[in-house]
């Protein structure tokens, strides 16, 4: 247990992974408050939430001193604000400008400013994964019990792509069938590509009776690892299969898997795989 | 006029280049045959067109030697066979360990190959732009009136992530909007790529309305550049105006324009431009 902190404040976005963080962070008894974004967390998923907009960093920082928080982790999924139409508190409005400016850059840049944001005001920013170590994806195989050996070729393209359009701050994943570069992700994220590419000619992509090519997903190389680590769960891999591909490989120790049984167990009941691949291999 | 040959041969894909490339060369009266792919190509189009499929390379030669062609001109869209179930005639079967190899390197290695075994029976290969250089995009505006100026930023990131996806041979076209990467195209092609921009959350793109963001397309800086030139035509604009995009820039002299008054009129209508962008600016 890291004893560098002792009570946390959790602020949810949408999706599986804040509820997860929720569970594991109150099992070691030391969740302080959750703060459910609007929009995005679903306040019936917690007990007792505090319900903010993402404008609301003053309440927010305001929130956290109150429930006794020296730390805060970010989970869950989170869109960019319209900032032609962002209602700010006070605190959020002095914010804006370096907002703004780190917007331009892209995503890691934006959410660099956040992080930051909350270490001045003396609060450490924790990871998802520091939280539940569980919830990180080993090296080797995590899910199915499918043969990835003769996927190799198509994993280390993807991983390769995957991590080319994170260094340009575009994206986290990739999917390439037989060397060929069918998709690459930027703002509609995984789960629009992969049903893209469930759309693409059959002659360039597998089918559920003959699965080929595979998704890569990897954090940009040089992004803040604290938040938006990429994620798997029972959906990725359940569209994974739909867009007839052969399996899905993440990065070791810099990914999150969504309830690692419930992957395996969808891995297997579609026949795909689910690796977890060393950076350096 | 280029005098290196005298009779060309144009193997003709889908689309409106094929047809324009057809009455340019008839124009100066050395269209020897047009070859109209089965499947891609609309032999209605053309007149006496010969119908071959991609497989039937040998039956392309006889049928070029046969018309008294020593060039040949490839263009309009042509998307990849499934190399498991292509069925080649006999020369057509003696190139496949070659396009075999280099299909899993990417769409331009492929094409390299294509060139090259026409190249190797004696036949010149020759662009589009070179058969009617008013195709060819040149610098400066090209379509609109809008002023681009306020896109600049915009435009200078389209171009570069255009540039790095096409080092990976993956794509040529990028989508970016206030500096954000919307959007980078693979094998769905730009027309579904911008259909992905126009649902896109209206937060973080530009509306009919309002618009903003700028498509890049250019060549891969390896790429054959005889083959496969980027194209931008009427629809092109018609779905960048229905995504919300401020404009559509390309590189001068490496991107194909099909019609250009027809290109301005509809970027006109539509209230967006088309720019032709220096390479080194």
């Amino acid at each position: 247990m890291d004893t560098s902190w002792t009570r946390l404040g959790l602020i949810a976005g949408g999706g599986t992974l804040p509820r997860l963080v929720a569970q594991a962070c109150e099992a070691d008894g030391r969740l302080g408050c959750v703060i459910a974004l609007s929009g995005f967390a679903d306040p019936a998923d917690y007990t007792d939430p505090l319900v903010r907009t993402i404008g609301q960093f003053g309440h927010v920082v305001e929130d956290l001193r109150v429930a006794g928080c020296d730390a805060v982790c970010f989970a869950g999924i989170v869109t960019r604000p319209d900032f032609r139409s962002f209602v700010p508190d006070l605190e959020g409005a002095k914010l804006l400008p370096k907002l703004l400016a780190a917007a331009v850059r892209g995503d890691d840049a934006l959410l660099r400013v956040v992080v930051k944001a909350f270490e001045a005001r003396g609060l450490k920013v924790v990871g998802a994964d520091e939280l539940s170590s569980s919830l990180l994806a080993p090296a080797g195989m995590i899910g199915g019990d499918v043969d990835a050996g003769p996927h190799q070729p198509d994993i280390a393209k993807a991983m390769q792509m995957a991590a080319a359009i994170g260094a340009l701050d575009a994206g986290q994943g990739a999917v390439v069938c037989d060397g060929l570069v069918l998709a690459l992700e930027a703002q509609e994220g995984t789960d629009a590509m992969l049903e893209r590419v469930a759309s693409l000619p059959e002659n360039i992509r597998g089918t559920r009776q003959t699965p080929r090519g595979v998704l890569a997903k990897r954090p940009k190389p040089q992004q803040e690892r604290r938040i938006d680590l990429p994620v798997v769960g029972v959906e990725t891999v359940e569209r994974a299969a739909a867009a007839g591909l052969a399996g899905i490989a993440v990065e070791a120790g810099a990914a999150l898997i969504l309830g690692s049984d419930a992957v395996d167990d969808a891995a297997r009941r579609h026949g795909i795989f689910v690796i977890g691949v060393s950076p350096d291999s």
